[in-house]
């Protein structure tokens, strides 16, 4: 499996809660309707809970290889998806990278 | 169950690699000795696979509620992974928080 991790940056005129409503009722539909998304799964700050970082979600996605990635990317949904993103995020603070998920303890179900 | 990530940046005299093995070898097994941890997953970036945000890696921890987190931060392991982070992190950059863990599609095993 590989595994695809955003930080999120939120666009800068939305507050944390407009960004959060658009990643669930919006954005997070248009990610998952992209084929070969095998996991997804969405991250946000909890700023009552005292930490308040300057990203706003952190989202993964697992897919099966790079090409079925390269594909999903390629894919009618996928640029759908990646269009949408300069909607809802600043993309120039916003990076996301390919990553080695080490997994050194399983969290219970 | 209370999910709580860290976006990680590297002391700056260190590569990526020095980084990634100081982590898994040395300060993962001191976070993993943290009572009370109930999962704990460290993601590495790629950079050989074409992206190099400015962060280093991200890391999920699990705990069954926040008084368990606390208790958990502590604890003389949690005191001891703590201080940890000073030697292998850029703590100016590297920031923390409780998130909201939404499972859109949960991955395959």
């Amino acid at each position: 499996m590989l595994k695809f991790v955003v930080v999120c940056h939120r666009r800068p005129d939305w507050s944390r809660s407009e960004f959060r409503r658009y990643c669930r009722e919006i954005h997070g539909p248009l990610a998952e309707a992209i084929p070969g998304v095998r996991g997804y799964v969405q991250n946000f700050v909890r700023p009552e809970e005292g930490r308040d970082p300057a990203w706003d979600a952190v989202v993964e996605f697992w897919f099966d290889d790079r090409e079925t990635m390269e594909a999903a990317w390629r894919s009618e949904a996928g640029r759908r998806a990646t269009d949408d993103n300069a909607h809802c995020m600043d993309l120039a603070r916003t990076a996301w990278a390919v990553v080695e998920e080490v997994v050194v303890r399983a969290p219970a179900p």
